[in-house]
C-alpha cells in the first residue's frame, strides 16, 4: 500500500518548533486563567447527537461530524429512508455521537449534568480541540483549539471586569497589541424597540460598522435600500454620529436611549464595565462599539471582541453574557459570561509578527557528543547529574560523525555542545562549546553541572 | 427536549479536582520527557482511514471510530451493498476518515510524511487521546490517554537504557514503587529455534509466567498438553528453572543459547542495557524476565513492562524497539524504540494509593470576601497587584451571604481569605484568615501582597 501517508484536509500536524510556539500561547493563555481562580474541566471528544443537534443552527448541524455506530450501523436503517436518500434521516439511524463544536455546549451540558455537585458561582477554563465540517480554507481549519473561560452562576458585573482585565493581562504578555471593542445585547434591543424595527437590528449595526469607511450618507442611503423610513433613519442620526471618548458615547447613548427600559439597562451597565475596567488601569485600548453584535442571538448583555492592532485578521478573541445556556438541556434561569481566546488567530498574529521569546524551540540546554562506548558512558553519568538539578540534557546515541551529531545539535536549538574526548576523558574534564559565541571552556563535571544549572 | 443529559459510554468528563490530578501526572510525564530531550508533536485526532485500516489486526479495523463523510455521505454507496448489508464495503463507500487508535501509527505516517524535514534521530513525545470501540469496563475506555516517548533513526541501544531511566525518573517523581520488567524478542526466537518450534513460543511464554504460582512440574503438565514433545520439554529445563540475579540469568541464557545467533544477540542486547542502566543507578527494580512477550509480532529487540508494586492492576507503561514501524508507509529500515506510559491507569494508582502532593486541587492562594460595591473596587485594587506578582487570587463577584462566599474558598480548597470590610476600609487593611489554622492578621495591602507571594 505504500502510497505517500497523509492526513484528512483542513487538518493539521505540529512539529516539535510549532509546538513550542503554541505551546508558549497555551501557556500565557493558562496561566492568566489560573491567576484569575478559573479552573481547568475537560469533556470528551464525542457528544451524543441530542446534545449537540440544533445548538447550532441547521448549517451549524450539516457541520457537525458525525461518528458511525460501531457494529451492525445499518440495523436501525429503514428501506424507505435508502430508497428516498433521506441524508438526515440516515444519519440519525446510523449515527449515535458526533465530534463537538464547539466548548460551550458541552459546558452547558457538563453545567447541568452536575448541577448537584459545582458550587456556584463555578469558573471553568477549558483548552481542548473542537470540528467542524467547514469548507477549509487559509485560517479555517476542521479542527482547532477553543481556550474558553466562562463562570456561570453569577450576575455581577465584576466578572465582565475580571474577563477584560485578563484579557488585557493576555495580550500584554504576549505582546499583542490589541483593541478590545464593547458593547451591550440591551442597547441594540433598545435601539430597535426605539426606531420600531427590530428586524433592522442587524441591518443597522452592519451600517453603523461602515461610517468610517464610506460616511454617514452612504451609510443612510443603504439603510434606506433597506427599507427603513427617513423619519426611522432620522432618529437613528445621533447613533450614527456618536464619537468621542467612551464617556461621551455613553452620554450620547443615555440621552437617546432614555425612552427604552431595556435600552437603559444596557447603558448602564456598559457604564459600570467600562469605568470597574478603568479605575483598574489596564494597557490596552476598550473602546465602546455600537455595532458590535456578534452572536445577537445568543448574547443577553455585554458584548465583548478583540482585534490585534498590528495584523489584518479578524476577531482573535470574543466572548459576552448569555442568560439562557443552560435552558436547553432544562435548568432555565442560568446567567452565564465567558470570553473565547481563538488561538489559531493569535498563533498566525504571534507568527506574523515575531513576537516569540527567545529560545522559545529550545528543546534541551546541552548535547554530549558521542565518541564511543568509554567516553558516552561517562557523558552518561554527567547527563543523568544535569537532569537531576533540573537541566534539560541529551547524549547523542550513535558514535556518528562530528558533523552529524552538529547538525543535530543545530536543527534542535541546543545552546551548548559537551565534548569527552579521549584527552578529556583522561584529564577528568569537560570541554564546552557555547553555540551562539563560538567560546570554549574546560570544566570539571562538577563545575559543569554548576555552571548549566545557573543559566536560564 | 429538556432530557437530563448524558455523556457517550465509555467517555468522561473532567471536574477541576479531576484535572488537577491528572495534570500533575501529565506534567510530570511531561517534564521528565523534556529533561530527556524529546520534543513534542501532535497529531490530528482524524486521520485518513487508509492509514488506520489493517494496522490493528482484523479485530483492530473493528474498533476503529469511522467518521460519516459531510455532504452526500450515500454518493458513492452502491445498492448491492446496501442489498447485501456488506457492512465493511458500506463503511468504505461512506467514511473516509477515523478517530486515531494509538499514537504509534499516527507517528509512523508522520515519519515518512515529514522525512526530508526530520534530523536523525529524532526524539519525539506526544500526549493526546485516542480512541477505541471497545465494550467499555471497569479501567477500559473509549477515550483515554496515552503518553508516548520514540526515538527513531537509530540503534544503539543507549537508547533504550535512556527509556529504562526515564521510566526511574518518571515513577521516582510520582513516587510509585513499580518493577520493570525487561526482556529481548530475539532471545524468544532463539528459544523457537533452539526448540524447533517457533509456533509454540506464545505458549511457552504464558507457561513460564505461571512458575510462581504453580511450580515447574504444573508447568510440564501445561506444555505437554500444548503438544510440546517430552524431548523439547527437557531442553526447556534451565529457562524454568532460571532464577537468581539478572546476572545469573543472563548468564543461564547465554549458555541455554549457545547454539542460536540471533539468541545470542539478544541476550548480548539485554546485558548491555541491564548493565548500562544498572552503571548509572536507579530507584526501581529493573528484572530480566523472559515471559515478557507483549506485542510479540511487533517488537523485534528490546521489549520493557512496567508493574506497581503496590496495586493489583495491569501493565502501567510498556514498550519496545520495532525494526519496521514505517515499512507500512513505504519507509523501511528505519529503526525506532519507545515507551508508552499508561496515564488512566496511573491515574487510577495514585488514586488507590493517595499521592498527590499536598495543595494539588488548590485554584487560588487568596479569596477576597464580596461585601458591597465600595469594598469590592478595594479589593480588586489588591487582586490585581497579586496577580501581577504571579499570585492566583479572585474577588467572590457578589456581595452574597458571608457563609455561601466561605463554601466557595472551601470548595475550591483557597487556602487564605481576605476580608475587606466597612473598619478595615477605613483603616486601609486588610483582614487575613488562614483557612487551616484559623489564624487572622491585620496586615496592609503591600504587606499583604509581599505575604502572600513568599508562601509557595
Amino acid at each position: 500500500m505504500a502510497q505517500k501517508p497523509s492526513i484528512p484536509k483542513g487538518t493539521r500536524d505540529f512539529s516539535p518548533n510549532e509546538m513550542a510556539r503554541r505551546n508558549y500561547i497555551f501557556d500565557t493563555i493558562k496561566s492568566v486563567f489560573k491567576l484569575y481562580g478559573f479552573r481547568q474541566i475537560e469533556t470528551p471528544a464525542m457528544e451524543n447527537l441530542s446534545t449537540l443537534m440544533g445548538k447550532y443552527g441547521e448549517e451549524g448541524d450539516k457541520l457537525l461530524f458525525k461518528i458511525l455506530n460501531s457494529g451492525d450501523f445499518m440495523k436501525d436503517v429503514r428501506d424507505e429512508d435508502i430508497a428516498s436518500r433521506n441524508l438526515a434521516r440516515l444519519t440519525n439511524e446510523m449515527c449515535e455521537k458526533g465530534l463537538r463544536y464547539d466548548l460551550t455546549v458541552p459546558f452547558a451540558r457538563f453545567v447541568v449534568q452536575y448541577r448537584g455537585q459545582l458550587q456556584m458561582p463555578f469558573k471553568r477554563y477549558q483548552i481542548q480541540p473542537v470540528w467542524r465540517a467547514d469548507r477549509p480554507q487559509k485560517g479555517r481549519y476542521r479542527e482547532f483549539y477553543q481556550c474558553d473561560a466562562d463562570v456561570v452562576g453569577s450576575d455581577s458585573l465584576w466578572n465582565e471586569i475580571e474577563l477584560l482585565s485578563m484579557i488585557d493581562m493576555v495580550f500584554s504578555r504576549l505582546k499583542v497589541r490589541v483593541a478590545i471593542k464593547i458593547n451591550n445585547r440591551k442597547i441594540l434591543s433598545g435601539i430597535a424597540e426605539l426606531i420600531g424595527a427590530a428586524d433592522k437590528i442587524v441591518d443597522i449595526t452592519v451600517a453603523i460598522d461602515k461610517i468610517d469607511k464610506i460616511g454617514i450618507e452612504n451609510v443612510n442611503a443603504e439603510l434606506r435600500e433597506k427599507g427603513l423610513p427617513d423619519e426611522v433613519i432620522e432618529r437613528l442620526r445621533p447613533l450614527l454620529e456618536m464619537s468621542g471618548s467612551n464617556a461621551e458615547k455613553i452620554q450620547a447613548l443615555s440621552t437617546m436611549l432614555a425612552g427604552s427600559e431595556t435600552g437603559m439597562k444596557g447603558v448602564e451597565e456598559l457604564r459600570t464595565v467600562i469605568e470597574g475596567f478603568d479605575a483598574l488601569g489596564h494597557n490596552c485600548i476598550a473602546d465602546v462599539d455600537v455595532s458590535l453584535a456578534r452572536g445577537l442571538n445568543y448574547y443577553t448583555g455585554t458584548i465583548i471582541e478583540v482585534k490585534a492592532l498590528d495584523v489584518e485578521i479578524g476577531s482573535i478573541t470574543g466572548g459576552g453574557r448569555y442568560d439562557n445556556l443552560t435552558g436547553v438541556f432544562g435548568m432555565p434561569g442560568l446567567s452565564g459570561v465567558g470570553i473565547s481566546f481563538g488561538a489559531d488567530r493569535i498563533y498566525d498574529v504571534l507568527n506574523q509578527l515575531n513576537l516569540y521569546p527567545e529560545g522559545v524551540s529550545q528543546s534541551v540546554k546541552v548535547l554530549f557528543v558521542n565518541f564511543g562506548e568509554k567516553e558516552a558512558a561517562a557523558a552518561a553519568r554527567i547527563v543523568k547529574s544535569l537532569r537531576e538539578e533540573g537541566v534539560a540534557a541529551e547524549l547523542y546515541p550513535d558514535a556518528a560523525k562530528m558533523k552529524k551529531q552538529m547538525a543535530y545539535a543545530d536543527s534542535s536549538s541546543i545552546p551548548y555542545v559537551a565534548i569527552i574526548g579521549e584527552s578529556e576523558l583522561e584529564a577528568g574534564v569537560v570541554n564546552l562549546k557555547d553555540m551562539a559565541s563560538g567560546e570554549q571552556s574546560q570544566l570539571t563535571p562538577e563545575k559543569l553541572v554548576e555552571k548549566l544549572s545557573e543559566i536560564h
